[in-house]
């Protein structure tokens, strides 16, 4: 007996949550802990990375088992999950017709409709009655169909005519015909168009499987939603962390190697640091300034980071729309002439709060010296100029992003931040220069 | 005739995509525009602010019409959309049982399972036959189920005994019983589970629905995977605003007037200024060392913003991971460990640099002085701590937050980037005045 005895099983909810903190050979040794049906529902639970892991630790004669328990999508998902050497021995486990069908779904991105759908629809033709549609589902009920929810309609040439859903076809009288109760009306995506998009279309029309077509209105496949909902997890966390500055990680954080992870996050922070490394050069160019009058230099964070701050609100807002499709290519326009506005009343707000400060406490400390007031004022001026450069940059970086084919979220919070570190400092010292000539300089 | 005139007629597709730049009483026209069968599609596809937006643009007359077209628990959304003291007018729209069933789902949280679920599913009796079970489902088809994907089995005091997927249904022999057919071991949630967990449990176990059962077992709705879509997306958009350091919209970005805006984000800005303005405190201690080396000065922007970039970093990756359920509270220690060795490695890599960039700049233009391998080692220091620093509080404070009560996705990028501003600050003069003292200072 090869299956574990009754009181070594491990229990699959015991098993899922320790999971992302184990090491790849006690996985292996957990999953072979399993009773036989939890190892089923758990394997197939898995997201393709940890269905690949799962596979290569099992000996040859099991891996034909547990590979053939995939629906096709699934198949070809944890195949781009594999080393392409290692492709045709996988591959080569699967029966016959489920080979070619995966075969074809490899073709297509990853992340396009293509790379999403499932082969395995339901279909029908008009002029069957409801009543042999309906057997004739039963009959396919019985094939591993993706979903049995929605049935499509097809004419001779597999162009799709119409969808059927299963409960009109169940509602609808017996002896009418498929054609007349199907709805014409059918939304479909093309084949290669981003999973993003296709979650916003089923989104939009609050589909649960929506069919995908060729150039010639065929039907290659559908995509359903449990798939999206996935698809919509996974392109936030690569947003968020596009938009934390460290780029996108392969695996879940607690899966990623130390090592991995490190240099990850160094190439960004590198990165911004030298883009940084400006600001010790603007800094340079204004030591006279601070020499003549130290005083200004304490106020190079609190200006600096207002802009930043101000900067990261922006781009949050923007990406977030852009995301969610509410925000488009077109809208940069009237964007910025909202974000003019907005970053204005924040600059004056802040600017009120800086004057206040420096004048109480220049009552309370005299920090400030004789020329307080004009100090006052350059703060003030600086802090407008720099809070409303930090909110134009920050909403307008990610159309700006986008048009050029990079992800918006890429205006990272910390890349919009050393952007306004740099000219924020030129604000500073330039309004500085100007109004404190002859008084402090 | 009320209905528009062919002619002046607006398609579906057209109005949707202007639709977030229309003003309420633009929306109200719009809407009237699109001819009945679009007008019904549209209305029943928006979220329910959208509907309630459209309901109260109507005259009485026909608001009953559209409140009708609405499922139980999209009705309750809406009603939790408007005033208080507008929801009986608008109950008393609704037939006798669907009210029943409204006010229900009003007594639950909206972000609870309760508050997602709808109270029309499909039932049946363990003793039915196949054959029975089909023919009964066909009859409640008719009805307005949520789904009939699966059917939940119920014994006589309506505890949930089984479920049974409409496809197991239809796949199994005729003349079996429910009861030999059902799967026993139904997946279900308590009524007053949180939205984002009901989400977990339903991607954890890939479900296209899920019970709500009560204390004692008794089903009393169930939750579809396509409200889970739409509640994924909220959650993510909260997070992003609170990351993003400014609190979270009621509606979105082009939806939310200029004025409501500027007030969220100001409120926020201004705190983390006043956060900020301890920069210039704790700059101003170290006044009498800025005048000795100006050139001090010069590194401020550059060694804070670098512990801001990791630190935004650490919370990326701390709170995403929390979002998506891989990290728990119980996990702290742990994650410490890790984010002090990848602070240290970080660090050193950006002091690496920072030593780099003033040996050559002395080299090249001679900027630093006699003293600039001392300034070197000053700068190289201090970027190891506030790397660490802020790794160490990037990472840590969702935790923090969390354990408090609060999202964690509240240690935003700008949150974390003040604290380390300030604290950066003091680590920085405080190596410069060990290691300076009796040759810069």
């Amino acid at each position: 007996v090869t299956s574990p005895a009754e009181q070594d099983r491990l229990s699959l909810e015991d098993l899922r949550r320790i999971w992302p903190i184990l090491s790849p050979e006690d996985r292996a040794a957990g999953f072979q802990l399993l009773d036989p049906d939890d190892a089923q529902a758990f394997f197939i639970g898995l997201p393709a990375a940890g269905q690949a892991e799962i596979l290569e630790s099992l000996p040859d004669a099991q891996r034909r088992l547990w590979i053939r328990l995939l629906e096709p999508d699934d198949a070809a998902d944890l195949l781009q999950e594999v080393a392409p050497e290692d492709q045709p021995r996988l591959l080569a486990l699967l029966d016959e017709g489920t080979r070619r069908e995966v075969n074809a779904l490899l073709a297509y991105a990853e992340d396009s409709a293509g790379g999403l759908m499932s082969p395995r629809f339901a279909r029908m033709r008009p002029e069957m009655s409801v009543d042999e549609a309906i057997r004739y589902l039963r009959r396919q009920a019985r094939d591993r169909l993706e979903t049995i929810y929605y049935a499509y309609v097809l004419d001779r040439e597999q162009r799709l005519i119409g969808v059927v859903s299963f409960r009109d076809l169940f509602a609808a009288p017996e002896n009418k015909s498929v054609a007349e109760v199907m709805n014409r009306e059918v939304i479909t995506v093309p084949e290669d168009m981003d999973q993003e998009q296709v979650s916003r279309v089923m989104s939009d029309h609050d589909l649960m499987a929506v069919p995908v077509i060729d150039q010639d209105g065929r039907i290659k496949g559908i995509v359903t939603i449990d798939d999206i909902v996935d698809v919509v997890q996974e392109e936030v966390t690569e947003d968020a962390q596009r938009f934390g500055g460290l780029g996108v990680l392969e695996a879940p954080y607690l899966q990623t190697g130390l090592l991995a992870m490190v240099r990850k996050r160094a190439v960004w922070l590198a990165v911004l640091f030298v883009g940084e490394m400006l600001t010790a050069s603007a800094m340079a160019r204004y030591e006279a300034a601070i020499t003549q009058a130290v005083v200004l230099a304490l106020f190079v964070p609190l200006i600096v980071s207002s802009g930043g701050n101000s900067g990261s609100q922006a781009a949050t807002l923007v990406i977030r729309s852009m995301a969610l499709g509410e925000v488009k290519l077109r809208d940069w326009w009237r964007i910025m002439h909202r974000e003019i506005l907005a970053g204005l009343s924040l600059g004056l707000i802040l600017a009120v709060l800086g004057l206040v400060r420096i004048l109480v406490w220049q009552e309370l400390f005299q920090s400030y010296g004789q020329h307080y007031a004009l100090l006052g004022v350059t703060v003030a001026l600086s802090l407008v100029g720099v809070v409303m450069l930090g909110t134009l940059l920050g909403s307008m970086l990610p159309f700006v992003f986008r048009s050029l084919g990079f992800d918006p979220a890429s205006a990272s919070a910390p890349f919009v931040a050393t952007l306004v570190d740099v000219s924020g400092l030129v604000i500073y010292f330039s309004v500085a220069e100007i109004l404190l000539r002859g008084a402090l300089l």
